[in-house]
């Protein structure tokens, strides 16, 4: 078995495993109990979040858990909730749910016609739906990617009005892994709160990141980066699945999703899923450890992929992330190769796994401007440490022969 | 060690645990990826989902898995939410909290005055602030309870107005593990739905029961109880943390409490928590497998308890599950207590552990007329797996000591 799908899902670390395990049936207590040992637990709680939040150079007290990177995203955007005047009503804006079956979205464009006025919100147009989401449900405005799936900076600039709050742009892009200039677009904020400021405008803007997909491939700090808000998502770096963190820097004023027992400063109640955030912890931690030399073998990985396979055109070019590839054939049905790779013992996906699995043609690659065919024929492969060398050569030799197979096929 | 805090926090059992553990490393598959290994997780996750809807005679598409027992009462009094007429507007509601330290929560009086209407919520006042705090969100009114802890059936059908949709009572109390007498609550409000149907008045009217302490000690049916929304807590019956449910009846229209990638029916998005709902099912099925033995064993532990214990005034004497002794001791300070007894290996509780853990007075003990003095010197003592008999005596004999130098200590 080949896995090349390390984007979607990464197997829990033996080691994170391990660092888990005292905390099911031993250390078990409610963090919130009076008793020594479940301040024990309250301590190890504690001092795991120092360590995921050392690692972005922030403080245990800056980071809310999550029950994943989706929730993380919807809590992020709670900043645009206390405002003073009547911009987003929950009441009309809520999809409503009928039964637990059916969904209806209201979208973007419609919010935008009833408001009147320009958006507080600004994305990404190639954003993970757990912000596209989010941002639709605050009437936000998509901003546009340039070809090669970079934030395009002038429309950026262009789109920020007086009413813009905040700005969501992804770190690294979770179907191209492409790497955005977050510390441009910081600047570009800062220079628009200066001018704000020299007119006596007291508005807040802000900057979010999904930094889901990058936590173990770039060297991340909030500071250096310039956000106000980020998500990190631990099962997507060999920790538990269930587990994210929001980093909420002293300038966002965030609502609670949800209301009880007040835990995690009040903004997200629930006893604490202590064995997840050890686990989280002892993953940010490998992640650090291991930063470049998996850097360097990804890249080494991604270098062997692009010389071995045959008659594909590359689609994430340049900026990626090292353990990224993004291909297109022509006149192939990625679907169908998916398939076929699966019976080959290769896994590799079609886009991301939530929108793959509801037959919906990606939104990131027609943005990048990529034509419906060229979509149709796309695949991602991303490796990680379930991988070998030896692995990516094979991998590489079984996809050729698939797809060399499939053009046999089609002329035959 | 002698732990009698089960209501605050179960171990994970050891055969729950080994029924997640290979899906942490092994079965970790994005459960929305295309492949086979994935698809099989995917249809593991369905049907561990079947397993726990089963145990409460629903179906696995009727339930919503959560992060836990807080965002599944958060999710349940969504259906609150789309409304035609202005009552809920999340903007003047919606609690803001500042940096991430303090919070301000506005106050259910204040709601209803801005109103002016009688509340379209009504919720038991002895319930736990994962009810309560969201309550209050929602401008809720609290139905007084009897001495006995049970709810106030005359208050509760005084309270109902043409205006209420949303009843909410716990099956057990997490303080008392009162047994609410839901299934005549259900028939009030079929009563109630009966005369509006024939004024033709249609209003949702909805019961809603937190079942967090009593998944594992009654045999819970939702059909027959009569509840639309019933919260479920993986935590308390031996699950893993991180963990809960919300069973949704047809009747209930919810909205999302976060959006992303459509998950569980679009109301819970995010990456499915595959070992956690994995473990969550393995709980739910030993519960219900050992649910008379255990009960007979506990019933006999609370007798065993009530008759060696000493000096001691029963606060929970009726309709209380078999698992808890709630007691109250005069002239000691159980804060006291619970250090004392921690000293000599006997972990207890003052009441509910996030409440006791920021120093708040209870809310239940106060709702059943204890004065103040009785609750500073109230003691919960709830058994379960980890228990033995000959701990149930060694801890009667411990506790017994503990108070008799605390009586020495004050008349010496």
């Amino acid at each position: 078995m080949i896995y090349l799908d390390h984007a979607a899902a990464t197997p829990v670390d033996r080691r994170v495993l391990e660092a888990m395990e005292p905390y099911f049936a031993e250390k078990f207590y409610n963090p919130s109990a009076a008793y020594l040992p479940a301040k024990e637990v309250s301590a190890d709680y504690e001092a795991a979040k120092a360590t995921i939040a050392h690692a972005i150079g922030a403080k245990a007290s800056d980071l809310v858990i999550t029950a994943g990177a989706t929730e993380a995203n919807n809590l992020a955007f709670t900043c645009l909730k206390p405002r003073e005047y009547p911009s987003f009503s929950e009441r009309s804006l809520a999809p409503v749910v009928t039964g637990i079956g059916r969904s209806v979205f209201a979208t973007s464009a419609n919010m935008l016609l009833e408001r009147g006025h320009s958006s507080r919100l600004l994305y990404l147009v190639t954003e993970h739906d757990s912000v596209r989401r989010v941002a639709e449900q605050y009437g936000g405005e998509a901003i546009g990617v340039l070809p090669n799936g970079l934030i395009d900076l002038e429309e950026l600039k262009r789109k920020i009005t007086d009413e813009t709050e905040l700005i969501s742009v992804s770190l690294a892009n979770n179907e191209l892994g492409t790497i955005q200039p977050l510390a441009e677009v910081a600047r570009i904020i800062r220079e628009v709160k200066l001018e704000r400021m020299k007119r006596g405008l007291k508005r807040q803007l802000l900057l979010h990141s999904d930094a889901s997909q990058a936590l173990n491939l770039l060297d991340i700090n909030v500071a250096r980066l310039g956000v106000d808000l980020m998500t990190l998502n631990a099962a997507k770096v060999y920790g538990p699945k269930g587990v994210g963190a929001l980093y909420v820097s002293h300038e966002a004023k965030l609502s609670p999703l949800t209301y009880g027992g007040g835990q995690e400063n009040g903004l997200r109640s629930g006893t604490e899923n202590v064995p997840g955030v050890i686990g989280f912890a002892e993953a940010v931690r490998m992640a650090k450890e291991h930063l470049n030399g998996n850097r360097k073998k990804y890249a080494a990985w991604r270098k062997i992929l692009l010389s071995e396979l045959q008659g594909y055109e590359l689609i994430n070019k340049q900026h990626a992330l090292d353990s990224f590839v993004v291909l297109c054939y022509n006149d192939v049905d990625a679907e169908r190769l998916v398939f076929l790779l699966e019976e080959k013992g290769v896994y590799v996906a079609t886009g991301a796994a939530c929108a793959a699995s509801k037959g919906v043609k990606s939104h990131v690659l027609k943005a990048i401007g990529l034509t419906n065919e060229q979509i149709a024929g796309s695949l991602r492969l991303t490796v990680g440490e379930t991988n070998t060398e030896e692995q990516i050569y094979e991998a590489a030799k079984i996809i050729n022969g698939v797809i060399e197979g499939e053009y046999d096929r089609c002329s035959g």
